[in-house]
């Protein structure tokens, strides 16, 4: 029995977290197994990659961080998201190449021949069953992140609207289901999850 | 003023420590600013890499660990060799792209599109003056490894003799100077003196 996965991408401060926790949830209380996972992150290999990437007194640049980005994401699938879709169950999982193409590849200008082949090599032809895109302006994305942020949130304004540019260009380009981010919550959480329940079919 | 870049690589227990560090007292001793780096680290984000990477208790696959050395290469050269390079300094490397093409690339499988996409990023074009190859047979070179060794070092002696074919293979591909360092200490740090001697002409 093969799984479901689904990712929800997106800028910073879009509400990712607090939307995969809901969808969690109510996938839970659908009576599926769901595991939630995050990138970068979710293996004892990706958390501590995260420290270093997140850690605002370092500065790598974007072709160091699709790097990192692209190891924790292929452990994350080896240790987490593959056992869980070989076990039948739903991964609900926060950022996925799609993060790497739009913050590394385009406004970061590591390329898009690294971050190709770092796709390739990284996730083997596994694609989410649905990519949900919470797009929202970055400038309201920015008013609410709360204290400092990370290394990624300090930067300035073109970084993040060329982010949110490529996001879209992106989920154009490979289908996704773009979601108003900019609404309230409980709004969002109902629009996420029209645009997943009809992969769930299938799903223990 | 350009300095001169130097590499010295090869298989685990081939003596590059050593001889690096006998070069880069001979490079002083004639007169010359020398900087002795070594991957993976260098550098901060490097160490917290290589810490990543060495860890015993870790098994990162062969793309895994083509990512983070690659990341902390382009780390390296950018806060390390580059500057140094500018400076009209002679910098000796231990391990460069060639130890990502032997261990990742080919005797781990992560495939040669990965190794060449992250050399042309890592690198951008940066090629040492001189690549010296420390050439051993991997049993003699298991044998003076002492303790227990790193993730790399326990490995099997049929991963060692895959790396040390493509060490050789690469070595003539790209013209490298190949070292028998299966030879007395002194004689084996003539021979890389030997082989990089020419291209110290200009340095500072």
């Amino acid at each position: 029995m093969t799984g479901v996965f689904l990712v929800l991408d997106g800028p910073d401060g879009c509400g990712k977290s607090t939307q995969a926790g809901l969808l969690t949830k109510r996938l839970i209380a659908s009576g599926r197994a769901v595991v939630h996972a995050r990138e970068p992150g979710g293996t004892d290999l990706g958390e501590a990659l995260r420290e270093v990437l997140l850690d605002p007194s370092r500065t790598p640049d974007a072709v160091v961080e699709a790097c990192l980005f692209s190891a924790s994401r292929r452990t994350l699938l080896g240790e987490v998201v593959r056992p869980a879709l070989a076990d039948g169950q739903v991964v609900v999982c926060e950022r996925y190449v799609g993060s790497t193409w739009a913050y590394q590849g385009v406004a970061g200008g590591a390329g898009k021949d690294l971050v190709r082949a770092l796709e390739t090599a990284a996730c083997e032809g596994l694609d989410p069953d649905r990519v949900v895109l919470l797009d929202m302006d970055p400038l309201r994305a920015a008013e609410r992140r709360s204290g400092e942020g990370d290394q990624f949130e300090r930067r300035p304004p073109e970084f993040h609207a060329a982010v949110r540019a490529a996001f879209l260009e992106l989920g154009e380009e490979r289908g996704w289901s773009v979601v108003d981010a900019g609404r309230p919550q409980e709004e969002v959480a109902e629009a996420v999850w029209q645009a997943v329940v009809g992969c769930l079919g299938d799903a223990a």
